[in-house]
């Protein structure tokens, strides 16, 4: 980033973001060395760094010495509008959904060539899921990422269908071709599943949120609503009922 | 912060922080004068700082020129182990409260004087409520608030109890005495309940979540469990078999 170069104010921004991002959901808890090789500096810029940040309230400090991203971040976090705008208007309707399915329920934005899920509703009873609220998975293998692979710039999805694709389960479909059939018919039908192609036993059912678009009011496609179940035999019409049900009602309330 | 003195990296953390510490609930969207003001910067090291931070994705930029808390930063604050961990292993209790109850469910750490919401469900047809997963509210003014003050450490009790106390609606205990009671019999029955005293025409029965200590063995109070309804009247039993279940869960699932 631009931030790795010019003025010495300016590198220690960039110096700064690449403490920050070293962590990730596998690497919550890092110490001093771990960070400065994740953030690619020398420890004892790491060391001054880290002083600072946790006297910021930004990170803090374990008693074996491991520093993790702290409660002042997680609020700034907690403002970023494109994500939680998003969540906070969905949640009510997340909330409607998994009390009358008892299912998992998930509300994902693309981010590039990864489905970001921005919320997710389990309950114990729930059929058992990889995604978490902040975490990301292959677009093609997830019936929430169809959906939005589907609605994505015909560039993308060319550039996307051309590259290699991950495959999670033997089920995953991979074909280009098989994949670019499939993408049509989520279009023209207006929704998406998926059987094993992301975990065993789960199946998804997913639909577009879509947003009026001021301009010419052509609606665009916000995000994605879905729900896991363990099989989608005599359950789809009434689960695709009630995503859509809730997908209108989110649309019809965002800003 | 100690950010503010020695080196010039140094400082140029705490102006980072500053700026991202603008930032808030009321102010997610922000141009450069009100950041420079917010951040008590000047204007021309705030324009380099804003540079440098949406470079780093850690900021957008907008259309009309105003900065908001960007995706990775959202990434970040993700990450933070004491907020997002115990949320996460409560979400599929809170999950299964709201199916069963269709209230708004709660879950609260106490954050200084004030009751920090790590979480909420609320479904349309719950009961409106100011609180949001990332809001802070009085002590003293809700259920989750009671039952965090009611067990935290004395002179913090005595002290919160000793300064004026915020009266969001005229059913608001403030009286010293007539609370410090009330929060003995939260100590005593292990529940916590508040009528119309946050919000009119909201009714809240908050339980502790007990994390056992490793060394000697006494538990310590990690969170509360909490959940809001209309009214309280017949339906208080039921509701606080539910949250102390679903505590006694949380509890046993903590690292």
């Amino acid at each position: 980033m631009s931030g790795n170069v010019s003025t010495p104010g300016a590198s220690v921004v960039s110096r700064v973001l690449a403490v920050l991002y070293a962590f990730d959901n596998g690497h919550r808890r890092l110490g001093v060395t771990d960070l400065a090789r994740r953030a690619d500096l020398p420890v004892p810029t790491v060391h001054r760094l880290l002083r600072e940040l946790v006297a910021g309230e930004a990170l803090t400090r374990d008693a074996e010495g491991r520093y993790a991203i702290g409660r002042r971040l997680w609020d700034v976090g907690m403002l970023a509008p494109e994500q939680t705008e998003l969540q906070q208007v969905a949640s009510p309707f997340l909330s409607d959904i998994h009390a009358a399915t008892r299912a998992t329920v998930h509300l994902a934005v693309r981010d590039g060539r990864e489905v970001l899920y921005l919320d997710r509703l389990s309950g114990r009873a729930s059929v058992p899921v990889v995604s978490r609220a902040g975490s990301r998975l292959p677009l093609h293998a997830t019936g929430v990422g169809k959906v939005l692979l589907a609605h994505a710039p015909a560039e993308l999805r060319d550039d996307y269908l051309a590259a290699e694709l991950r495959r999670p389960t033997v089920h995953t479909i991979i074909h280009p071709e098989r994949l670019r059939r499939q993408l049509a018919a989520v279009r023209r039908e207006g929704y998406a599943t998926t059987e094993d192609e992301m975990t065993l036993g789960a199946c998804s059912i997913a639909v577009p949120i879509l947003r009026r678009a001021s301009a010419d009011g052509v609606p665009e496609v916000a995000a994605a609503l879905g729900i896991v179940v363990p099989t989608l035999k005599r359950e789809r019409t009434r689960l695709l009922a009630a995503l859509q049900v809730a997908a209108r009602g989110i649309g019809r309330s965002l800003p």
